[in-house]
C-alpha cells in the first residue's frame, strides 16, 4: 500500500516535471529557430554589404578620375572638364569616399553578428549607421544627378547652357558614378530592412 | 501518519509550485517594463513625426508659392522665377508632397503603437516606410541644395551665372524651403533609430 502510493507520487511528479520542461524545450527549440533565421539574415546582411561597398568604391574611383581635355586650345586657355570644376562634384566624391570607408569598416560587425546571432548590440549599431550612411549617400547622389540633369539638359529660364555636347565624354563618366552612387543607395535601404528584421524576430 | 505524508506532499507541491511561479511573474514585471519603455518610445515617435510632417509641409508651401516678377519688362517678354522654371524644384514639390503625405497618413499607426506598445507588425512597417521616407526627403532636399548654390554662386567653369542677384526673394525662399527639408531629414532620422530602439527592447 505504502509503495503504491510513493509510486503514485513519484508518477505525479514526474509528470508534473515534464510539464514544467515542456514549454523549456520549446522556449529552447524556438529561440534556436530564430538564431538559425538571424544568422541566415546576417550572410545575407554581409553579401548586401560588399556589394554597396563595391558600388561606392565604383562610384567614387569614375568620378573621381574623371577628366577631359578638348582637343583644340588657345594660347591663354585650354578647355579642361574634371569633377572638381564643379563643389557638387567634390561634395560626391568626398561622400562616397566617406561610405565607402564606412562600409568596409562595418564588415566586421557584421561578421560579428553573424557568430553571434541572437547578439542586439552590434545589430542596433548597424541599423543606426546604415541609416545615416544612407541618407549621406543619397544627398550625394542626389546632388549630383541635379547637376548632371542641367548639365545634359540645360536651362533657359536660367540661362544655362548644357555642356555635354562639348565634354561628352565627362558627362557619360559621371552619369555613371552618379547611377552606381543609387544602387549603393538601394542595397544600403535592404540593409537598413535586414537588420529591422532580425531585430524583429525574438 | 498517512496525514502527515500528505500534508507534506502539499508542502512540496505548493513550493513546486511557488517555484514555477517566480520566473513568471518575474517575466511579467519585465514585460510590463518593456512595455512602458515601447510606450514612452512611441509617444516620443508620435511628436517628432507630427514635427516631421510640418517641417516637410512648410517645405513644400514654400516651395511651390514661391515667385518672383522683375519690375522691369520688354514688349516680348517679362522677367519671372517660378519653381517650375527649373525641373529639379518640380521634383522637390513632388517629393515632399509625398513625404509630407505619409508622414500624416502614419501619425495613426503611431497612435496604435502607443496603444498597443508590444505589438511588432506596426512598429516593423513603420521603420521600413520611414526609411523609404527619408532617402526620398533626402533626394529632393539634395538636389535642391546643388541648384540653390549654383543659383547663388554660379559657375566659372561651366559658364553659368549666379541668378540671385536678380532673383533675390526668389532664392531667399528656394534656400529657406531647402532647410526645412533637411529638418524634416533629420526629424526622420531620428524616427527610424527610435524604432530600432522599440523593437530591440524585448
Amino acid at each position: 500500500m505504502e509503495k503504491n502510493e510513493s509510486s503514485a507520487i513519484e508518477i505525479a511528479e514526474s509528470s508534473k516535471e515534464r510539464k514544467g520542461k515542456a514549454p523549456l524545450l520549446a522556449a529552447a527549440v524556438g529561440h534556436d529557430r530564430a538564431a538559425g533565421y538571424k544568422r541566415g539574415v546576417s550572410i545575407f546582411d554581409l553579401i548586401l554589404r560588399i556589394s554597396a561597398a563595391t558600388a561606392a568604391l565604383a562610384a567614387t574611383i569614375v568620378m573621381g578620375t574623371t577628366e577631359q581635355t578638348l582637343p583644340f586650345f588657345t594660347q591663354f586657355f585650354q578647355f579642361r572638364a574634371q569633377y572638381d570644376d564643379l563643389p557638387t562634384f567634390t561634395f560626391f566624391v568626398v561622400g562616397m569616399a566617406i561610405v565607402t570607408g564606412y562600409l568596409i569598416l562595418s564588415v566586421p560587425l557584421s561578421i560579428v553578428c553573424i557568430a553571434r546571432p541572437v547578439a542586439i548590440g552590434p545589430r542596433f549599431l548597424l541599423i543606426v549607421c546604415d541609416t545615416v550612411t544612407a541618407v549621406l549617400a543619397t544627398s550625394a547622389a542626389g546632388s549630383s544627378a541635379a547637376i548632371v540633369y542641367l548639365a545634359h539638359n540645360g536651362n533657359s529660364d536660367a540661362n544655362w547652357l548644357a555642356i555635354c555636347q562639348q565634354f561628352n565624354d565627362f558627362c557619360q563618366r559621371v552619369s555613371g558614378a552618379v547611377v552606381a552612387a543609387f544602387v549603393a543607395v538601394v542595397l544600403l535601404i535592404f540593409l537598413v530592412v535586414l537588420s529591422a528584421m532580425a531585430l524583429k524576430k525574438h
